[in-house]
């Protein structure tokens, strides 16, 4: 009997300027670049175990079993592209496990699918590039191939799956940003990330939202580069909510702020305006996350926590890249 | 001495396709059309009274004086173009009464400058058109030109002062829309429209809402002449939603919802799909307007009245043109 085994841990990660939108869905072939830094702390971790005893790809998910459907389509599908490089038909168990709640706008999706493309190359011994990892990850769920590399991540538009991919251009340790994830929402949401991309181009926003990015891009990655904690912040709370007025100009329209999300918007401009250096930005669900400039994190995490509507709130910094635990 | 004196009354409107930016922020000649309706029930009240033994122009506001200061230099900078038609330099006093929370969403100085037009034209004797009268509503306040003729009503833009103007395109009695109007705060709103509007070109998402407002003017018009609910609703929402985008991304960015706004607004989107013809619009503010296709007013009245964070609601039907009272 043989037996291919492989364990990946991955951070999600948080957009500063987001991703909303593809030129392919299928390929998932973003519309704009995106900017983002992985989270510590928050994890998650798979073990991908291929056997020749088994006749369909299984997957343990939170310690529950997934059935047959969409989720268990998706990856299998994922496997079935490491597989096919691999030249083999074996089928796999999966078994990922995450310390944070999936499916609430914390980005999920990107941990488990840069975790799982890393343990099912390694499983299958491919010799895969950074790059070649991060543009597979993004076949399973495009914010994935940021998650691949480590610290402060660019992920480059592409019209092709190789060219797509994600790389690191400061690494962890260049500016000490922490993230406050206020959780007010631990449902899942009623419209994923998947489908929402196929609903953006319905915007009548979209349009602009995709033709300035770049230059939002340029200035989120300059104001990083330079540790400008004002200009960051001007420029991710605005790319944040330009992506949230696409959302809600679509067709459907997709809200993912909820009363408390829209309360602390408001208030983390005050502390700003006040002089605490926080921002806030927002993925596709209702959880605020607010990035501290070096030393104000622990006065935000303590007003956050008595933030009415907030349940609880998780900490991280920017997070290394993904990895194999030997 | 001489006593020149009328008192005219206008209704608010509520925009159905929304208004936000000009190409000429002083003779207020705005980027795209609107289309609005007038609402009964509310009104303001205003009497203007030239006289030739008072030395400056005065303007008592709901029974309180107004000093010295940018609102009294409106109201005499609009005052001197009727004036300067008739040739006097007298002066006046204005006595104005509003029966609705100003400053808060509903468009008070869009009936406060159609009654003060109305009225001063009257007093000096001025032979104005309804077309020139609601230019010259347009001057003091944009969506003032709106208040003046009756029903439902078309705002032109357009490149000079005559042809901006605003004209009944259904009359009063064609559909029997009804808006509930949710309070949720009677603060005077901290950014004004007229500020907010020259900060609409700020935001990357002003221009493509120019460049999509013709279509959803169109849709809307059409869905009100067709009487069709369904059409009009999406169309009304998806414009204020656009509006609100604009202000939310512009520099600085401006927040009008409050939690309770955005939690009206996804009930009455529910409200809807559980069969209640029903759509919200929102104007610069926190107040959403409830807007009810025939018979489904009552329902909406007692659901909004018991919706928590709701402090009161109005409730008005479509309203007729600016009236001098006799």
């Amino acid at each position: 009997m043989t037996i291919w085994k492989a364990t990946a841990c991955a951070h999600p990660n948080i957009a500063f300027i987001k991703y909303w939108g593809n030129t392919d869905d299928q390929l998932r072939l973003p519309v704009s670049g995106s900017i983002s830094m992985n989270l510590d702390g928050l994890l998650t971790r798979t073990t991908v175990e291929f056997r020749d005893d088994q006749a369909s790809d299984t997957a343990l998910l939170g310690g529950k079993q997934l059935d047959a459907g969409a989720a268990l389509d998706r990856i299998t599908r994922h496997l079935d592209y490491a597989r096919q490089l691999a030249g083999t038909t074996m089928r796999a168990s999966v078994n990922s496990d995450s310390n944070f709640p999936t499916g609430a706008g914390i980005a999920s999706s990107a941990s488990a699918f840069a975790a799982l493309s890393l343990a099912a190359a390694a499983a299958l011994k491919l010799q895969l590039s950074e790059p070649q990892l991060s543009a597979y990850a993004r076949l399973g769920s495009g914010s994935a191939s940021r998650s691949v590399p480590g610290g402060f991540v660019e992920w480059y538009p592409a019209q092709t799956h190789e060219a797509s991919f994600a790389e690191t251009f400061a690494p962890v340790d260049y500016w000490e940003l922490t993230d406050i994830v206020a959780i007010v929402s631990k449902a899942h949401k009623s419209t994923g990330s998947t489908e929402g991309h196929s609903i953006a181009a319905t915007s009548p926003l979209q349009s602009a939202r995709v033709a300035t990015a770049p230059e939002r891009l340029a200035r989120c990655k300059q104001a990083i580069l330079n540790r400008d904690f004002e200009t960051f912040a001007d420029v991710v709370e605005l790319d944040s909510n330009v992506m949230h007025s696409v959302m809600m100009t679509g067709n459907p329209s997709l809200f993912y702020w909820q009363s408390t999300t829209l309360a602390l918007m408001e208030a983390v401009r005050d502390l700003r305006r006040q002089g605490i250096a926080v921002c806030y930005t927002i993925d596709a669900g209702p959880n605020i996350h607010c990035i501290c400039a070096p030393g104000a994190a622990s006065k935000v995490a303590e007003y956050v926590a008595q933030f009415p509507g907030v349940l609880e709130f998780k900490q991280a910094g920017a997070g290394r890249a993904a990895y194999l635990e030997q």
